[in-house]
């Protein structure tokens, strides 16, 4: 095997499936990064739960394949000076790495057993922009839970019905749903782990260039321009959500998003995560006062608000409600708040683009 | 007690004195910061190993003086809107902070009983630009060792002599020198604490603004404009560096800092901190070469040098090597080396500003 390619490239590829490699695993070439050289050049990361490929720019491809260790290949490759890499397997699966007047040999594994990615049925298929796919997997992952008794929650819902595409997470205590518009009259379900989610965030560029959304029943394939994501699905079924969303408010506030969430933050500092002190909020006369009192001290901070309904006072978990406010990017928003022991719900001024959901504590007086 | 100052400015001034607090302290006192309104605004802090006290801008002041937690104090002031703070301390000590719509009240503690920074006897003193001080602790303080048996290598000997102030630090395997020229004729030996030094460079501004450095029999004292920084001295006497420094050599080069970084750095990819697979360095036909054979692989790396001397063939630790080249901004260097197995010297290719001085390590073969 035999190919040359810029270092840029190669420092982009190997990044990109060094996030389906396992750091440490009891056999060696799981900790490897697959590559393949053919027509094109092909880098495979896989760690069963998710899997990447990725096709290299490359040139004087002789064929071939190998294992390298994901962390050694990597380690060298991004310290390379910038310009052409020359890559070429030798005696033993000894492979050499060449680049202006560094020259590296590093010892290779055997291909044979490697385990490749599996081919996926194209059953149900969306096209979006990766720009949307982006922020909707910001718009909500920090909802998922962390309580592995409960598995299908530690994932996000992906969703295709009625021309619509939504990514939903939940934990006991709050709701984060993001939603777009797609051409496709599909219609599927399906639970992707949150740590995949997480990874394949990372690879999303920040571009209008589609991804593809391909659904089969055990996995999720992801398709850019150069890179193909395999992600394995959560078993089991899904918390009907919608119908924990309320359909009444008591009070209805339209506030800045900034003010408020610099407000809570402040407040915060005092509380600071003790579950005894909330953060009160106390809704009259067009205004949001919020308040705390605690061991260390006692704050106060006044927003001016437009509102709906009853006046109201509500306690809450400071950081519940920061999770959401931080992957707002509008300037206003409007908090429906059911009760003061009910849900409340935070929206886009027009649109249904998102909803996070949040319930409140009760104080104490 | 009773101020007005800029968000900024309380910022500034509570990250500084902060660097002197101690986070976890079995009196509560010791976690805060003392503040003192009077003429002018001073806020202290105080661990005895080292103490910064800093003058506020301020207006509208009301006499007094109270301590606050450093920890809770400094992250409301952080997080406050940029406008105006005021200060205010109310009955049993409570502190209220008000700024634009936001209000906090902390409990304070009487600043009785706080322990007042000492008063420096003004013996020697020199005066030097900041950058300059900030740029000799910059290239000594890596050398600096951790080793707690020998105390007096934990810190780095500040030298003033003839005319020339130096910054010297060591450990068993390198050494560090910076050097400049002072106006002043004192002569002073101190062994500044390396922890102190670490929180001085931070300290430090990059700008030509003076700093005046005092020498006392106990204590170092460092004053910036707004700023006093008093620091402990380490005991005992530090050890005659000078005699260590080779004045014979069998090999010089005359190298680009970029391109022997990036080698060396390269090099070490394959032997990751494994002592027993050195970075050998190959010295011939106005060529360096950089070598590594180590389990995982081996490294190959050629450069242009200008040399003077014999053909030779060293082995180094590439950390220490590196951790020298780091912090020189010169584009091109001098190293000579004495032999094979003694010291080897890194210096500028004109001027002694600087020295670096590292041990070779013995290869097997």
């Amino acid at each position: 095997m035999k190919f040359v390619c810029s270092k840029q490239d190669l420092v982009e590829a190997v990044t990109i499936v060094q996030k389906a490699v396992m750091a440490k695993a009891t056999l060696p070439i799981l900790e490897g990064i697959y590559i393949e050289a053919g027509d094109k050049v092909k880098l495979v990361g896989n760690c069963f739960d998710l899997g990447i490929e990725y096709n290299l720019q490359a040139d004087d491809i002789e064929a071939g394949s190998i294992v390298v260790n994901s962390r050694i290949f990597g380690d060298i490759v991004r310290r390379l000076p910038d310009s052409e890499v020359f890559i070429q397997v030798k005696d033993n699966f000894v492979v050499s790495i060449e680049c202006l007047n560094s020259y590296f040999e590093i010892k290779g594994l055997s291909a044979e057993g490697y385990p490749m990615l599996p081919e996926i049925d194209e059953e149900s298929k969306i096209v979006i922009s990766q720009n949307t796919l982006r922020d909707m997997i910001r718009k909500t992952i920090y909802a998922i839970s962390d309580d592995e008794n409960r598995r299908i929650l530690t994932g996000s819902l992906m969703e295709a019905a009625d021309g619509d595409f939504s990514v939903v997470s939940l934990d006991g205590f709050r709701l984060a749903y993001a939603k777009t518009i797609i051409k496709e009259d599909v219609s599927f379900k399906a639970v992707i782990p949150g740590k995949n989610l997480n990874e394949i965030q990372k690879i999303l560029e920040t571009t209008d260039k589609e991804i593809k959304i391909t659904l089969s029943k055990n996995q999720a394939l992801f398709e850019m321009d150069n890179c193909r994501v395999i992600s394995s699905l959560l078993d089991g079924e899904y918390m009907n959500y919608r119908s924990f969303i309320p359909e009444q408010y008591e009070t209805v506030i339209e506030v800045n998003v900034r003010e408020i969430t610099e407000g809570i933050e402040r407040a915060s500092l005092i509380t600071s995560d003790d579950k005894r002190f909330p953060v009160k909020l106390n809704i009259a006369d067009n205004k949001l006062l919020i308040t705390t009192n605690a061991e260390v001290g006692a704050s106060k901070e006044e927003i001016e608000v437009e509102m709906d309904g009853n006046d109201l006072t509500i306690g809450f978990n400071p950081r519940y409600l920061l999770d959401s406010l931080k992957v707002i990017d509008d300037e206003n928003i409007v908090i429906s708040f059911s009760s003061s022991i009910g849900p409340s719900v935070i929206k886009p001024v027009s649109g249904d683009k998102y909803l996070f959901m949040v319930l409140p504590v009760r104080m104490s007086n």
